[in-house]
């Protein structure tokens, strides 16, 4: 039975067949492919676009969903043969079985605590709940964002047509708390694994996304004969660029400690997203993935400008979610 | 595109439209006419009924609804330019615009945070949702509660009859709390428009409702030739009254200050609705919104009389929502 | 008009033809038994299984849910002729009528606050709701938790076969809060109706449920010939046993207490459902609702033993629920 829990162990091919049926679904958005399916939303996180756009895609293709947020119900364990006196009420070992005794799919959001990276790299809670489920399980956002890096995706054909050898700069930008680094993970996963040639921006060293996000991209990138360049040379990184994505995240190495120690230095201010420095690029498409914070991350000018990408990417999420729940349920 | 934000833009004869196809509704609950639509219901602000009348109208017209609770999802900034480094993680320039992608209305429950009247008097979150949405947006209750005076119109036209000249008592009623001038201001507005001789009764000056309702109110009584009477009088208000509608607001001029300044006087206790008071009409009908605390607001007495409208009214939020929303999707 | 609030007033073979109908829904699960029929969920408290179990199971017989959280609403008031001047804001007589004009039927998920039993033994936000509500009620737990049950004995006759004359163990068990007691209310009415031959096991007499459902069970244990016998011996409770289930809960006698002086005493964690002790059985089925904290209410052994039928027991909640629904619906 498969998943979809990170693009890294879908194919090319398989990747690119979600994103066509995505445009086929986008093209005729209601049709018949998941009748009498019900399939449960699991929110441990807040979310504005992707609840309503799974829970509309999902009635869109005859079935139905359930949401379960976070505040509605309690705390999970996910480690076998814990001895449950601290916090969490239920193992995810019976959320899971029973979750799959009601629903046809399991979608999860689950962000990292920001507590331990070396235990929150192995993405605890959907391993878990694939270790138990029967059912197909969907990552709705945990250390990584498969179905934002398809909306993206699907957002650059549209524009750019073919995605070969374009030059794709992923840029940090400015937040001031530190934030999941999932979606540039998977903006990493995916546009190295699409062939394009990506140079990948950040303030220092002390902002490295994990080595094993750096080196499945690296891998993909090579497959591809493209590059996996690592900068922290802006100029560099913009010159030339037929796409801009950018995202801020926090370094890995300061989770665990108080938050106040990890707010973002003001100094790096200056990564903002502006026309200075996309006129460095070659005419390139801008986008983020959404909540952003204008004039923080990006300036108006850039997100309100004809080559930005930020609302077609998030009406995708709707497209590209509907495929892959429709390909999970016809396997 | 026309939205439902208010009554104040809507004839008098587009109100009773509205009315006439809500009666309609309520002879013949499930009719075809949101087949295959998709809402959103975005409430910032706590809810029973609202939330419940909207998911089972949408659903009994063949349409599909989502709920988007505050706590589900994060502060939105609703001022263009803002430099967006406070609390809010999203504009509604995005939010508006991408939820226009994924449903065909979206519906919004927004209070004034009462901090500070003079922006808040202009509807901030509501007006953004209007600048950047792409499809019809309603009015779950802002400033304004149109649905719910919709439903007090229904409600007093199923007792009265025509309301032509039938004299309502609009009266402040006791609450610990400052509550939302909301309800008062669509009462107003509604009362005059149809035709109403209305009275509206304050404990002081103090407690006055925004220059701009008042207006409009005042105009909108002119129009059909009646009056508006502002007072602090009880016996004026009450004498004679056809129709006596209760509710508690706080002072515009106390918004931003610490609560404990702002709590309601316990002197102000006697604006209670009560029996003596109802003696003084001429029979009236009383109504309320809900949720309403008894023995405080009004007497059990009262509100259990065979003249109470208030279960009636808020029946009536069911039909004349699904009104509004064929009516708006018929355009 | 019948509501379904605790399994005391449906006799053996009324819950029988559920527990047959049941069987039938698990079979056959989508059938169009509510179709067009809306029904409120309203969770005082948090929930996973019976908001998600309910949810399906409206879906599957083509009705439609709405759910209403406590997060999303306010403090109901329940006494009548209450001055309601504290946090409640609405009281049940308001919301329970109006709810009841906009869907059919109303289930409920209120525990009691553990702040004065002598109030909250009779249950009195359901109370309430029987009283003003004009659709049927159905109780997703309050101080007895009716679906749960109903659950378990599906589950142990899909086991057992006939439950006439099994031996059932029912035992409290270390958490270290003190918990509702509604489940092991339910489980003693259920099992003692049923015909089993029951044996409560208490750390001690402080542990003792509240009269009414020990009588209860005595009297029905009697009608079937079978006995109810109260223990605070391990040994003598599980030895020969059938069936285990096991429940912990918190002492009535300390509700109202602060929370530090009601946390249960460590020398309790014996009370574990461990091999050992149910080495001393039949080879006994073992089961608990869920959420069950491993390796502190059962151990792991037992929790994923063969014999364990916690993940039938939950699943079950989805079936005979829609068969209780279904009756309700039918009258």
């Amino acid at each position: 039975m498969r998943h979809f829990l990170t693009t890294e162990d879908w194919s090319k091919a398989e990747l690119q067949a979600l994103l066509d049926d995505a445009r086929e679904l986008k093209a005729n958005p209601r049709q018949d492919r998941l009748r009498g399916k019900r399939i449960a939303l699991v929110f441990m996180n807040p979310s504005l676009r992707t609840r309503t756009s799974f829970q509309v895609g999902i009635t869109d293709l005859g079935g139905s969903s359930v949401v379960l947020d976070a505040g509605g119900t309690w705390p999970l364990e996910t480690e076998d043969g814990a001895v449950m006196d601290g916090t969490a009420e239920e193992h995810v070992a019976e959320a899971a079985r029973v979750l799959s005794t009601y629903v046809d799919m399991i979608a999860i959001r689950a962000f990292p605590k920001f507590e331990d990276w070396s235990v929150e790299r192995h993405d605890p809670v959907l391993s878990a709940f694939v270790r138990y489920a029967t059912v197909p399980i969907v990552n709705m956002e945990t250390i990584v964002h498969p179905c934002q890096e398809l909306a993206m995706l699907m957002a650059l054909q549209e524009r750019h047509g073919s995605l070969q050898g374009q030059k794709m700069c992923l840029t940090w930008t400015y937040h001031p708390k530190p934030l999941n680094t999932a979606v540039m993970n998977s903006a990493l996963l995916a546009a190295t694994k699409m062939g394009m040639e990506v140079t990948l921006l950040m303030p220092s060293d002390e902002y490295m996304l994990d080595e094993k996000f750096i080196e499945a991209g690296s891998r993909f990138a090579g497959e591809n004969g493209r590059g996996l360049t690592l900068t922290h040379d802006v100029e560099e990184a913009y010159r030339g660029a037929d796409a801009v994505y950018a995202k801020s995240w926090g370094r890995l190495d300061q989770i665990g400690l108080p938050m106040e120690e990890r707010l973002t230095p003001d100094a790096l201010r200056r990564f903002i997203v502006d026309e200075e420095k996309m006129a460095l690029t070659n005419n390139a498409t801008f986008s983020h993935c959404l909540p952003m914070r204008r004039n923080v991350k990006a300036t108006d000018a850039v997100v309100d400008g004809s080559n930005s990408l930020i609302i077609e990417e998030a009406e995708n999420r709707l497209h590209v979610q509907k495929a892959v729940l429709s390909a999970l349920n016809d396997q």
